[in-house]
């Protein structure tokens, strides 16, 4: 992301207060991260259970290192790192910031320990606030923007570690459970789907002013729509269940055709985390196995993959929306968070309200839309503009935010990206669909 | 393909004569294909040189199955086929036309024989010129359409088989030559990139109308436009010879991070056919190796992928066109077929025209939209639905046509599509850029 | 191996006419390999259906380069090859008679043709004879071991060339027929196993002497045996079909580890080319499919991995023998070539004779010895050395000869060798046991 | 192992105090085990860094799996698990045994703890020593031959928990150091090989009487071996450096085919764990990085495959030892353990003594012997019969001992086993000849 693009205000994000400072939020962000951790054992921080999945201790590293690396190695002309050895372990996939670690190896590295992982953070934490202070008086110091982009990217890895935790627990036969406290919301669903329609015509797209933004969601640009409408809500356990109950995973017709291969050769019969024994169907989750049954029929469908959401789109006689539809439609929607509790890591069904629902804090939201740059993209010179071009291959976007993401980094303009098969993530479906001219 | 979608008419294409039958132009197609075979010796029909490559021999029966398939078995009660297996071991994709062989294994069938394929061809092609005959009087017969959509299918084949057969050549040390006779057109090129600039707007892209198209290029609708401008003509061997001796595939700034993956894994360093001796870069052509040197150096750079032609078109500071800025730059150059001759399968330099050049006739030309579906996209019920729909995802659409295209297969709003890492077809790269509004 | 090392004498096996000349054995081998492909269509000349098989063509050519390679280009010193990229193209794995071509991609290759592969062997054939002639007199000329190496070598690639050409057909779909003449011998079997008991004691294993043998089959030493004892015949389908009945593909503790695993992931559930449908068992034989029934019973079970053999082995209660105790049980029973008829490419039953029988020509049989060197072996210098000593490792050793095997090819020192997982080959099982010494 | 086939008797092993209980063996033995933990952080307890390594935690818990399954199952009625999941989770390979979790999946089960699984030993030891103390006074009861196997079991198991560990840390490019206080022994070697030569004869191989042995060890039988050498002492760090500078992994002619082929795909120049910089040749040990130079070329070399070792036998004008050559020169030489001080893992070179040195303690010797059944060989009925049979192909016997081996766990008749392509052993070369007879 380019220093030159990043329009940083004290204003973060609609309804932020004026009075909260920098170095307030960067206590407040790293503070979350830790905070995560805080049910898990030693043991825990260390492993990675398939390739998309990093250690939570890599991720502990990895987001101190991006400090280190884009802010503190520029504009703290003393700062020295603990260990040189951890600009090589902690880089992620930066080129131009030098050699890095395999990432097929990273479950693999013991050392540094999870002590000195977080004896680094402390040190990085010194040197920032360090900077911060001195910089202070000055909104306009190049830091600034850098700083809020670490932050950002940090939020980005909470969710990471998020999903990459439930992922470990349930490789392990043992299935631990990660926090047992969450009572999740159960509210009685209004059967059937209501739609919000739109007219054809030219929108506008992507993100301009103030208020941080991501490289890929600029420029601003006009599009133009044909007529479509958005379900008002999220597709549920419920109604996905009647899509696998439907054979849906054994119908080639409503498959994409990589995606009917791609299900054979994994045998998905469900949703990942989907489990069935003879007392019928199951989902773990951060809570521990639920039954698929009562008020948790209600709750979104997540951890799909795109091959999954657009099957069952068809199935629906439906279509996922574009990027442009679900953006068109969300103006007048609140970033609410999540509305589950502060611990409740699963999305959960809407509380009766009606018109759009469930834009964000629930699941993310799977696209039609191809992750490519918008008109006039220009991503930073240097390492750091390595963030989010370079991915812009087979991607899909998706839209909205999840339950695992944080409250602060949410926005209507946020372009999420995942190839088609990936379901590890906290993702579900909105249908859409075309509304002929008449 | 919906036979309720295509509305074919006596003008299958802009400039067609009317007096022209259906029965001519069946003829005229099928005899096309097996022109393009008479080069071969008959080992040369058997072989698969890689999975994205199918024997000549199954290309020749493929298009007889399809005819098979979804015209004869329809519309022709009393027909039937020479052998039962070949449904089996000829259905490309068709799930719901029924059980099909692995394509992995498509080059290990000796059996039909080259000869015995042929007779196949002979077989069906009497079937079908009684059916033609009998329903010539009637334009609205459901057949016509099917018939037309067989054709079309056929010349996508005969490009699939000059491609193939290029690669079959290409693998074998012994390098066989296909057709040494063509003399290709050395066309003085004037330096410099001269450009097409389009203001920002609403264009209407898609088919509509008379004469045939496939699904995908339905529904016509209506796309807004940022200005753009778009080179006027290919980028050439010489222009790409220097991102070649700038160290492009060597530098991982100038790539997409798969792209740049696959190149080095890969060990790619020039498009594919290009190979580096002592005495400089040469190129395998199906004409046999040319020296890369004099007019040469003018002809369109070919059989890149898309990883490569987005890289090109990022070290040359522009981007590569939308698939809608291409379209929308068409409507005005005339359809013109391939520069060189007839048995010439190899893209030629530009003649020295001034203007948009180069549309149709030398390299399909890689642009930076994904494949998806237009707004209100529908594909036919049944197994000719699988036609299009279902690949649309992980793959790049490409415009234009190639000096493999059947002249008569070529239109303004065609779709071609393959993945990011293809290089065994005609593809090449026409430059595009953003205008800022200033 | 090397020619100081060969000993060649007019009797090249027993019971050969001493006036037979070098010059006719020498058109007898190359005519019977041609012989062998008379059935075949051109197309089935080109392909190979998996990485051990090679493609027919491929084994006329190389067979002929062996020649080209090891004599004529040693003792013709005005010989020259008609193409020198034959030399590449037909080096099996010499590494130190040059670069070759990659054996994954034998069956790529469309040229040189079939007709140009039998140019080459009647121009390599018009060299040799008339270097025969000229050293005909001199039978200790060094060029008459290598001529015969060469002739050996040939026999072998006879055999491969009926193996290979099996799986090709077998892999398609349609099923080719080799040669349906063939009348199968039909022998009722004695019920029952009876056995040849051994005593414990010195036995000497290895070749030495007069006539052919290859280096691995020397030299020439003492082993000591326990008591054992040997069965009389071989194994048949019927018994095997017990062990498949009796689920023999299902338990694990039957099998090694590697051989469950194998079968497991390959879904084995029978010897390679038993098919099993509503009417029972049957089997692909190169005269087209038999039923598992009547006297087909009781030929010996053939394509079984060693995994398989040693699996029954131990289902049977017993083992597989040594290659010591193979050799020797043979001395006393004569060479007998294959029981069926010349063209009947198939292990038949044995003709109801008492003592040992099945030695020799029906399937090659799986020992219990690891293929190693003998004390003292040492292979010959430069390229020639790689023809055995290389491949000493993961190989079990088979003994005997099968129904492919060219009649003067037999011996009861030969040592062939594969790896466990192989099936394509004409292998079998003979069981053996321990004796207790009470 | 058959518990029929175990005659366990006070004197475990030659030398052993008769005074020694059953119940003060099992104690040693498990302690043995933890105190080779103690150098490791938490961390390093969990990973596998690939498929033959399994995580310390793992070791700690399948040893005690194995009492629990074979012993305390079968002869504690009152016995329970602390957790039936760990059946799952800990059972290695015994299919009769049970389901059993994915070996390529050790590595990723961060639960149970290392504190829950060091609990899980505690929990057995306590069930084992009050089952030990309930048939003390019946040497004949059966369950004592059972103890003897688990705790040989778990002797094989802390070598392999230190070669393990070093490929951990190895792994990881912080290359922790597992003990830095060994001092190595760094004695003067004398130049040049002198070898003990053996005349031809019957030998007998194979354990029986007193004493714990596997199953694979016997039967005793007898052997002829033709007249052979075996070299005095190990092949020496310094002398396989000659083969590394002499292009030894470059020359074709040296190598097996698949050793060939194997060390240029992973792209082997040397030993596992040699690194080479502009300083020279190192060595990655347990007590961190050494250079090659000065005592450590007088060492054995280590680490090597068999493909290595083999080549460089060949390399050096000689072979390796049968196993029944090294069986044949061991009687009279005494069972010495490690040459090193304790935690000195490491080989060392030898003392300077005279006549055959370093056949137990330092490296295991590859021998060019498969690893088959002896004659009479028989496993125990039920899941232990699994413990050797199964692995029986594709794999060779080494014979000794090494620097990881328990002292109590070395005797002359150990047939240990290993693939071919193994590295990661403390594994080593003696060199041996044939002799001429004449």
């Amino acid at each position: 992301m380019s220093t030159s693009e990043l329009h940083l205000s004290r204003e973060l994000h609609a309804g932020a207060p004026n009075a909260r400072t920098l170095a307030e939020r960067y206590l407040d962000v790293r503070a979350r991260t830790e905070a995560l951790c805080e049910p898990l054992e030693r043991e825990d921080f260390v492993v990675s259970s398939m390739l998309d999945v990093s250690p939570t201790k890599w991720h502990l590293a990895h987001t101190s290192w991006f400090f280190e690396t884009f802010v503190l190695s520029s504009h703290d002309s003393g700062y020295q790192s603990p260990d040189q050895r951890y600009a090589f372990l902690f880089n992620s996939y930066y080129v131009q910031a030098g050699e890095r670690h395999c990432r097929a190896q990273r479950g693999l590295v013991t050392r540094p320990t999870v002590e000195q992982v977080f004896e680094y953070r402390a040190w990085v934490d010194d040197a920032m606030l360090r900077l911060i202070d001195r910089i202070a008086e000055d909104a306009a110091h190049p830091a600034v923007a850098l700083i809020e982009l670490g932050l950002q990217h940090e939020q980005q890895h909470q969710e990471l570690l998020v999903t990459d935790i439930k992922h470990v627990f349930w490789t392990n036969p043992m299935r631990p459970v990660y926090d047992a406290r969450a009572t999740p919301i159960r509210a009685a669903l209004e059967a059937g789907m209501r739609w919000k329609t739109m007219d054809a015509g030219i929108y506008h797209v992507g993100h301009e002013g103030a208020g941080f933004a991501f490289d890929n969601e600029r420029a601003r640009h006009r599009v133009f729509l044909e007529p479509f409408r958005v379900a008002e809500r999220l597709v549920t356990n419920g109604e996905y269940l009647q899509f696998v109950n439907d054979a849906g995973y054994r119908r080639a017709e409503l498959w994409l055709a990589a995606g009917f291969s791609c299900a054979q050769e994994r045998r998905w019969e469900a949703p990942l985390y989907w489990e069935r024994s003879r007392d019928g169907w199951s989902m773990f989750t951060l809570a521990g196995e639920e039954a698929l049954a009562g008020g948790v029929l209600d709750e979104p469908v997540c951890h799909v993959s795109y091959y999954e959401a657009d099957a069952f789109a068809r199935w629906a006689g439906c279509r996922l929306p574009t990027e442009f539809e679900w953006e068109a439609v969300a103006p007048n929607v609140p970033v609410a968070s999540h509305s589950g509790s502060a611990r409740h890591l699963h999305p959960a069904a809407p509380k009766g309200a009606r018109g759009l629902t469930q834009l964000y804090g629930e699941v993310w939201q799977w696209t039609g839309s191809a992750y490519v740059a918008y008109p006039g993209y220009a991503p930073a010179p240097g390492a750091i503009g390595e963030y989010n071009g370079k991915w812009m291959t087979d991607q899909w976007v998706l839209r909205g935010a999840s339950c695992a993401t944080a409250p602060s980094h949410m926005r209507p303009t946020y372009r999420n990206f995942f190839p088609s098969d990936v379901r590890w993530q906290f993702a579900g479906i909105r249908l859409a669909g075309s509304v002929s001219i008449a």
